[in-house]
């Protein structure tokens, strides 16, 4: 793991360690109110949409360990691994954008499709 | 998008710049023949399955933009989105590994699911 020090990674650090340590409410006091999110499924605003996001994703969260971290003054870059109760191993990827100590946008990558085939296994 | 200076980020940007403008070959030399690549279906080990995994994926890009790139002496961390033919947004991210000038370890996330999709309805 690689971790730098810079305002925008130090709120995104205190960020990632709340929400992946099961203190989400502490998670989202980072989060600005009007933050814009691009998922994979698209672009959502504003903290009660990114709670709907976020919540269940944090419920289903058995452990996070980080891959690289690294930041400046406003950009914040993360990588980690997660494991989940559906899916073994799903990594993200965030890149968030930091003013004053709150995140106002943050893009996170991972892949959909271990969780849409444990989704049509449970189904089936 | 945010540049910072590193000799793991100045390979990493030589390999992605050659990638993403059609120079596929010259992105090569920047890959050591051992790499190990983790991508969303699994670990795979040296050029041939680098070339295999990463080579049908240029040939469908249509464009390429910077979101972030982090570096230090031996990791790099970058955020892209990508145009493709099938699907019109796909953003990826990527952890490198860099010793002496060539790529050793590389960490892709991206989303399978709107590729899934695409594949479908081409299918039926």
């Amino acid at each position: 793991m690689t971790i730098g020090t810079s305002p925008a990674l130090d709120t995104a650090l205190a960020y990632h360690h709340a929400w992946t340590t099961g203190d989400f409410e502490r998670a989202m006091t980072y989060i600005a109110d009007d933050i814009v999110c691009d998922t994979p499924a698209g672009r959502i605003h504003g903290t009660e949409a990114f709670r709907g996001f976020m919540g269940p994703f944090v419920q289903i969260l058995v452990k996070a360990s980080p891959i690289a971290a690294f930041g400046d003054e406003t950009t914040a870059l993360l990588m980690y691994d997660t494991e989940t109760v559906p899916v073994s191993s799903a990594p993200g990827a965030e890149c968030l954008t930091v003013h004053d100590g709150r995140i106002s946008h943050l893009r996170i990558i991972f892949d959909r499709a271990p969780f849409d085939a444990a989704q049509a296994r449970a189904a089936s």
